[in-house]
């Protein structure tokens, strides 16, 4: 069970727009920074601009910078908007490939633990992640960050 | 965010063995039950044998039945060993690529999501999945089920 790469890139773009507090950065940093393919960011970009999470500012010295304040970042519904498949398995998709699926409490069982790891989720947001954490991160991603009211 | 149909096709396997209470089933009846290929079944069943969930009988006139009573077989138990990978992003697997690794809460809100997860399948038995549905089961599984006490 993992994550599809997609979200981890996407909560990763967002992690770093949150501790860059740039104006603007761009694709080509933010891969270098973690070490990945551009061209996997830019699709990743896309979509979460697309989503409204993030706004691209085009040109020359164009770049992208969060849409929203980190609090109002919810990791639970990035989860839910960015992972294409929360289908654990096969009887979730509703294919009903699977004879028992009408009587299985295996299915009712696992909708209830998928519950539980998304509300866990829900109960964080982008500042949860990189409020107290700034600096160090700051520092790992290569960056200059502003500092924020009372940080060190 | 998917379970490998390894971990799917185990727990079904041990819904197949807990609902026929048949002295012994077979991998072909099981196969032709679920409609999937024998040979993911026979790995399936060998593994669960290994880890004490099955027991094989050989010869003409073998089969496999449960090593232990539904109630002692707990679902989340059987997920953690079934499921090769519970690493939901590449930083759990300890491979130190993404250089926000140390300074990154991300990673602590997954592991408790996931542990919320888990821990709502640790709630569950096998004979809580089967105990109340044993009928119906039965008929979706083409099996003739014994009755337990008190069943109708």
């Amino acid at each position: 069970m993992q994550l599809t790469r997609y979200s981890d890139f996407s909560l990763r773009v967002l992690i770093y727009l949150a501790v860059a507090r740039a104006p603007l950065s761009t694709i080509e940093e933010i891969a270098a920074a973690y070490g990945i393919s551009r061209g996997h960011l830019m699709k990743v970009v896309r979509h979460l601009s697309a989503l409204g999470y993030v706004e691209t500012v085009r040109g020359r010295s164009g770049g992208l910078r969060l849409a929203r304040e980190p609090v109002d970042v919810n990791v639970g519904e990035v989860i839910r908007r960015t992972e294409e498949n929360l289908a654990l398995v096969e009887c979730f998709r509703g294919e009903g490939r699977c004879p028992i699926e009408q009587a299985c409490l295996l299915r009712r069982a696992l909708h209830m633990a998928l519950d539980a790891f998304l509300a866990v989720l829900d109960g964080f947001t982008l500042a949860d992640l990189v409020s107290r954490r700034r600096a160090p991160l700051a520092r790992q991603l290569g960056l200059q960050p502003l500092r924020g009211p009372g940080e060190p």
